[in-house]
């Protein structure tokens, strides 16, 4: 049996970060984390750091923008998996530069987790947050390094507990806002799920150099099903807000950033129908629940059960 | 009578910038708005491009990754005014090398409009996004480029008509969401304003090579202040629900990019007090009513009335 890759984690008390650090260590992987020592003395960021090292993490002292502690960190790893946030998509040239100078790297996966960039059509300022992700998805093609970039879609975790409505704590009972006509279809994964496909396929030759589309059928639905599918629940009919997409696209346009990039998410998503209008291209990419029919992901109906 | 300087304008048709280019154009400068031609099918901009033309603003095609189109723009004018979104920050190097190229420069104004990033200390993801405003201002003080860079705080345009609260198209009549302890000075400036101490402070010696800060005295205030102002107007006790920091900064890390952004700013100027927490230094920094007692600027107080 071939031991286990070792994985680093770059970004790993991030929102996604810390799920792909508990799957990879749950999954018997030799897991490292890079950790900013300042990160030690952040509340919520600490007690995260407690729980990695009880799950046997190792933590490495360092940062992207540190070239040496980076490498050295690299170069005790067999895979490379960044999940740093939105700011830093651009910094990720400094991890293709080290996994240049260490060569032995087995896979690297950029942070991605969202809609697949390369098929995307949406407005300012979320096309120019996208953009940062293609510039560096043809960066590690044009090194080649070896890689997977993993398209998750929509966190389940923060949009059904309020089917994406603001200021609310709990799914809506009386109206919900829809954008544009709700007919345009969503995909929803846990991030306990995208972090399970994620770790499956860093040592998946299936997935080599490919996109992992994590593009669960059950979790595949417009908005208006995804409401349909609550109101059945509570056995109510919600009062629905209808927001045109004229009129997005002038909210947009009337709100400063970054509140302007959440409504772009927003249209982009919703509106634009950029999760599921274009086929899964077999010499490009693989769809998860496909290869991993043997992972029960949690389906967005079974999800919303936990609110009614 | 010297002549007033030509401006030219990046970013025009944004959110800040609009109102950056009818100042210029009224105030009398020559001014010249640098946009992408495929901004014209934008059904909220070309309307935004027509009233440019109306007010007599030179429309030049082009972008600011685009070098030759940059150069060619930057040629035709005295100064240079950024505006460029929030995604867009870092490509402001690009500026940066095509005002040294020209070398004709009298003033360059980086995209800030925000709080001053040399006095902040924000939470991840906000303080990433400020430390690319600091880079840009480092860069352009290294290349000796002769400069201004405004500080205007809040925009009062956004954030009074809801009193910051989400989900609301009016301020609150009956609760309102408090951050911290609401007992931090924050300062409220509107868009009008802020464009108009904008194009004073670009042909104005004490400016040069400074930071303007837009602090009005009339406009800063505590959150509590804010929402006491506006129960008095509409005689009513607000419900105040109050958010502690350390739930604040729980929800910043269990919410996704840009989620979390919006609300490491609201922490950051809600709770940490980088608007006023520092005496501004004559050495290095002007405050815009100080140096410009003639603007009749518009108050908190006058602003609220709008909404009773």
């Amino acid at each position: 049996m071939a031991s286990k890759s070792k994985i680093l984690v770059l970004g790993g008390t991030g929102y996604i970060g810390k799920f792909i650090v508990k799957a990879s260590a749950e999954a018997g992987h030799p897991t490292f984390a890079l950790v900013r020592e300042t990160t030690l003395s952040h509340p919520e960021k600490s007690k995260l750091i407690e729980t990695f090292k009880t799950s046997g993490v190792t933590l490495l002292y360092g940062d992207i923008n540190d070239h040496e502690s980076l490498v050295k960190a690299i170069k005790q790893v067999d895979v490379v998996i960044s999940t740093v946030g939105g700011q830093q998509i651009d910094d990720q040239v400094k991890v293709i530069a080290a996994i240049k100078e260490v060569g032995n790297i087995k896979r690297f996966l950029p942070s991605e987790f969202g809609v697949d960039v390369d098929h995307q059509s949406a407005v300012e300022p979320a096309a120019s947050f996208f953009n940062k992700k293609v510039k560096i998805r043809r960066a590690i093609e044009a090194e080649g390094i070896p890689h997977t970039f993993i398209c998750s879609y929509a966190f389940a975790g923060y949009y059904l507990p309020t089917l994406g409505q603001e200021n609310v704590t709990a799914p809506p009972r009386d109206k919900v806002v829809v954008l544009g006509d709700g007919n345009v279809k969503g995909v929803y994964v846990t991030e306990e799920d995208v972090a399970t496909y994620t770790i499956k396929a860093v040592d998946d030759p299936r997935t080599l150099n490919k996109t992992l589309h994590i593009r669960l059928p059950a979790n595949t639905l417009t908005f208006n099903e995804l409401v349909s599918l609550w109101e059945n629940k509570i056995n109510t009919t919600l009062h629905k807000i209808y927001i045109p997409e004229h009129q997005l696209l002038k909210n947009i346009q009337e709100s400063p950033f970054p509140a302007n990039f959440l409504l772009a998410l927003g249209h982009c998503m919703l509106v634009k129908d950029v999760c599921t209008n274009y086929e899964i291209d077999p010499s490009s990419a693989v769809e998860a629940s496909e290869i991993y029919p043997e992972v029960e992901y949690t389906t967005v109906d079974n999800y919303l059960n936990a609110f009614v």
